[in-house]
């Protein structure tokens, strides 16, 4: 199952209103659970560089059904997976990518977000996220 | 002056209205006058390969500040701008993607669509861009 | 030998002249031998997506030592050369591309024009290149 | 608004200028706000590989209004940005690249530099953009 291009407004706008609490600019993007963008947006005064931060985080956190900042521990010199991002056309593995997950545990796709601290990042795609499942994957099985 | 966040998502919702009027699925593009992404939505049961063709087809109505479909009639074999298509990372040379022009004819953006007919994906990026500007640019001068 | 700074800079106010004479806005790249880049003008108003098109062009007739109007010639379907475009990641085979050969019938270079109809294109590019050579190479040898 | 083409040869020329003050030999290039390019000059003996540095130096600092140092600080192994150079078809984070900012603290295109130390790049890139803006962008807002 994929998300809907109804919930995918939804998390944007909850995306937005979030952002707009925190004070920030943000690039937000939605993902369905094979990658594929179904919504997105740029706030005005956002980067314009952030935009495909955004989508990458998505294609991250999608890819792997985990958030983008997990694989970023990983990816580090020395590290399991050093040298992931130049996988997948990039990935960008620090915060602010999350999947979306339904209440049986299936992914359904991801969200991306850009344009402040990672910690901002994050706490925004979580936000986006959150309104219409939840971002952690059980341990196993995931089925896109 | 670029197409701001705001009327980027009055364009999206302009156009998703008119895409559900001729009963069709539709991706939709806006970019900003410089050709970078601002909002995005793909309906429900549109085509996944859609969504490149919509943001190639607003980046070639942005880049030559004309409809998409001009340009085709200008690329097919023996016409003077044959393979035109390969330049620019890909353009997109048929119907779909129309330029946002602002009243003192400025290029503020694009809007590309693509889904359905390319007679209805004109239909609905002009549904979308007229929401905001005409898709008219003067003969000159036009500046981005 | 390659093109040197110098003779770039007078091939693109060379270019910039006769385009002001035409009154046509044009993007002017030049290359040197090897095809990278060594000089590029976007004048006010020329559409932002004729840059990537002059830069291919000069590509073009540089790659093959022959403006890129000829290699066009023989690239429709059912010819020769149909899809070279595909080729070295994108040319651009309508006119607009001239090599730049000296005196001895060396390849010093390329320019290439984008911006206007394909004729005015080409006028203006070979206003550039004769600035320091010739457009024609000898049937052979040449030598980059 | 973007740097204009007369703005844009002014930078080269300021730049090409400071290198030879310097005894450097240096890749230009100049972007419009929307990251687009304007102009470029590659000096005489340059390194070739430079071009492709000075455009995504350029670019970089575009795409965040900030000097591209700025990102490179953010970017190494074990910071929060690290990897950001995999986003947007490659980044350049090291120094080189500056954003030019007009007196109302818009966005309006950036420089970057390339062909010796990272100090004397980005030494020649600000002698560029103060030609016709400054380098600093205000806390807030900016616009491109």
């Amino acid at each position: 199952m994929h998300v809907s291009f109804e919930e995918a407004q939804h998390i944007i706008e909850s995306a937005v209103t979030k952002s707009k609490e925190l004070g920030v600019k943000m690039c937000i993007a939605v993902l369905d659970s094979g990658g594929n963008i179904k919504a997105f947006a740029r706030m005005d005064d956002a980067w314009v560089g952030s935009s495909d931060i955004a989508i990458k985080k998505a294609k991250t956190a999608c890819y792997f059904a985990m958030p983008s900042g997990e694989i970023g521990k990983l990816s580090l010199p020395g590290s399991p997976l050093y040298g992931i991002e130049h996988s997948n056309d990039g990935l960008i593995t620090f915060p602010g990518g999350v999947p979306i997950v339904d209440k049986e545990g299936n992914l359904i796709g991801a969200v991306g977000v850009s344009g402040d601290t990672v910690e901002n990042d994050h706490i925004v795609a979580v936000a986006g996220a959150t309104k219409c499942g939840q971002c952690d994957m059980p341990k196993h099985p995931w089925r896109t």
